[in-house]
């Protein structure tokens, strides 16, 4: 095995998927989202392949405006629950929200994931971007907490979190028939706590799991959110376009960590990836155009329109050259809009491949399974990602990338051939955070 | 299979157990409570006794006087989402509080339980007695809601809810990928709820299950509780000391559910029991000594004075008849103290005695197994039930129900020798709720 470091990868698993029409897709399964049988065989593979987690992504507000994946989907506590009693290895990453739930709920629902998973949990942190989020939840829009006070809530939200998690001693249960001595009373601690968001007494009504605490995920990009994450964060779940700005958000990060005074090298900085692989290059780019060409051709100029101020795009020549637009969409979206005109002109193309284009990005992990593991380790060497999230936008891409990237990455010693560890901070090599009532008889022997 | 009335039956699974010492009986598994073994292989048990269902209790707030099954257990929505991976037919059915939650996270995460099990989920609203449960969710006990203002709040979140489960009409997903309809939008309704306590836009993000909605479950025995039992329960859990005051309850809520325009067949009373089953009655009597003798005498006579203002009964011979406390514990508990006087005196019983009896209250469904069928059979069919709740207080109780009471029940056609259906609803024979929404389509075609 060796300490030399090591590739993780997790998997995203969402149904039907993140893009619009990818349950279209001749091989998806068009009711995924809600179907445990495609969950378990995604979690399988992925634990066949080695895999450090999958991960459930969430959103508490749908319109019908909403991707099909986010209309009729599981929710991620459940679903991880379920995955846990039918894998043994693989961790189980949620998505919860700090901003539209209760601490000592949360806390104790993912504790539990993490005793029924025999310490296996995940957590990714969010704050609720979606403004909508807030109907559901009795409150106005304008009571949506804003982007700064969202971060003040999600950080008092943690500490009480890792606060109640350390509410047992590991030592605490000592459960012994003679004596009928269920617990040690000492090793029982209330919270206590009281902040500006929330007051939350304790303890918590479930001990520590094998893992001590579950991992702490976290996505945000935003400055706060980079702080945040660097305060809090186990792992990030990031995306970039080219390794240059993997690299320089990678570089930001741990540096923040370490002028926090964590060990940069125990914050792990996983970018997103959704590979489209072939036996060859020009198969991969046949699946990638047949996903594209999923979309309709409306729904792609619908979603274009979206940067042009709901411009009516329907009145051109599809086949045309991409239009002259004057003014329009130099507002909003202007960044793109520009980049948009850019890439039409150089590339010579119609609206149709303009439209089709925008609506599914062509995937920079693309290609033969060699160039798509060579990608992965150019930017784990060269420290732009410490492993890769990967995502299926179209069925099967999780298998592919598990029966025929994994093995080379093996072969390279760049991945493990086999787990480390049963809990996913073992195999992760993340330290089981110390209880802090523990930590004081701790220091005291040192 | 018939239409004749059949009993139901429900396991009642909870870990170390309601006994406050059951977890040092030689056969006990003293970390039963966070152990998914232990809740599988009762689960599965329970499903080869072709049990309508497994009920998991809950609890909000805990000190260090919790009974050890409250200190450390799993959380119900969690522990039955892993159970629903590992059974098929068996209904999952958890405790929720409407008092400190989030209806549109609870709806969902039923629905999504409910998904994920094929249509199994069943939810036991209660609304929180403990006021402790106030100091875990940011509030002081003052705040605490009382009792009449808790069902109040439960009615206003079960209207929510089902709203929120109604959200999609049954055909509202289309699916048609040669289209590209993925949903048909006049089949998605948002609930729009502005009420007391809560607003919620909706539509929930998932649709309904192969049942349409998770089965309600309620225990409440108050005006109030039995009141809200008549208009929102599919089932009623509940307990009784003997017969008549199980079919005075009966015939009470059944009556109450008439009034309140509905069929009193599909209002099911399920009395909870913890029967103790030996091959003789002596076995029986010495599994129940066995069990009683689990509790220090210490423990017992501490239990006992929280009847009494908490007298001091260590002071007195334990072997000695029970003392004379003249005016001690005229207070508070006075029905219960006199009871206790009326039954020391009439049994001619020791202070011990009285105090392992007062732990450990001897069970009415006590005997061989054709004695607990008799009296089974009985309830049922002089209507004081119309099902029960076993719950395991000794080890192997729910072992030894299954294996020898179910079949002579079997055998008397008083009980199923195989499910009927494979969701909650069509095992219970409850009808699948018309969606409000389609409702309106299908009164125009009547």
């Amino acid at each position: 095995m060796g300490t030399s470091r090591q590739i993780k990868l997790g998997a995203f698993i969402h149904g039907v998927g993140g893009h619009i029409a990818g349950w279209r897709h001749p091989l998806a399964q068009p009711d995924a989202s809600i179907d445990l049988g495609f969950y378990t065989s995604q979690a399988q593979k992925a634990e066949t392949g080695k895999f450090d987690f999958v991960f459930i992504a969430d959103g508490l507000f749908i319109n019908e405006k909403s991707i099909p994946h986010f209309l009729n989907r599981f929710e991620p506590l459940t679903i991880l629950s379920a995955l846990a009693a039918v894998t043994s290895r693989i961790g189980l990453v949620g998505t919860i929200s700090t901003s539209y739930s209760e601490p000592f709920t949360v806390s104790r629902q993912l504790a539990s994931l993490d005793h029924i998973s025999g310490g296996r949990a995940g957590w990714n942190v969010v704050t609720s971007p979606l403004e909508g989020s807030a109907l559901n939840y009795s409150k106005t829009v304008e009571e949506h907490p804003d982007h700064a006070k969202r971060y003040r809530i999600a950080t008092e939200y943690l500490e009480v979190a890792k606060g109640l998690w350390d509410s047992w001693e590991d030592d605490a249960f000592v459960r012994d028939k003679e004596s009928g001595v269920f617990f040690d009373p000492k090793k029982m601690h209330a919270l206590n706590h009281k902040g500006e968001f929330f007051s939350v007494q304790g303890p918590l009504n479930i001990g520590r799991s094998r893992q001590g605490q579950p991992v702490i995920f976290q996505a945000g990009a935003s400055e706060d959110g980079k702080s945040f994450a660097a305060t809090w964060a186990d792992a990030i779940f990031t995306g970039h376009l080219n390794l240059a700005d993997a690299q320089a958000f990678y570089e930001d990060v741990k540096g923040r960590a370490a002028a926090a005074g964590r060990d940069p090298e125990k914050v792990l900085i996983m970018p997103g990836i959704a590979p489209i692989i072939g036996r060859t290059e020009e198969e991969a780019e046949q699946k990638y155009q047949e996903l594209a060409n999923l979309v309709s051709i409306q729904q792609a100029l619908a979603y274009l329109g979206r940067y042009y101020d709901h411009h009516d795009f329907s009145v051109y020549d599809l086949d045309a050259p991409f239009p002259e637009l004057g003014d329009i969409g130099q507002n909003s979206f202007r960044s793109t809009t520009e980049r948009i005109k850019r890439d039409a002109e150089e590339g010579n193309l119609t609206l149709r491949q303009v439209a089709l284009q925008e609506t599914t990005p062509r995937p920079l992990f693309m290609g033969t399974p060699e160039k798509v593991a060579n990608l992965a380790a150019e930017w784990f060497e060269e420290r732009g990602a410490d492993g890769f999230i990967v995502s299926a936008s179209i069925p099967n891409a999780l298998n592919d990338f598990v029966d025929q990237v994994v093995p080379i990455l093996q072969v390279r010693g760049l991945y493990r051939t086999e787990y480390e560890a049963d809990t996913l901070r073992g195999n992760l090599g993340i330290p089981v955070p110390v209880n802090r009532y523990a930590a004081k008889s701790d220091e005291a022997l040192v």
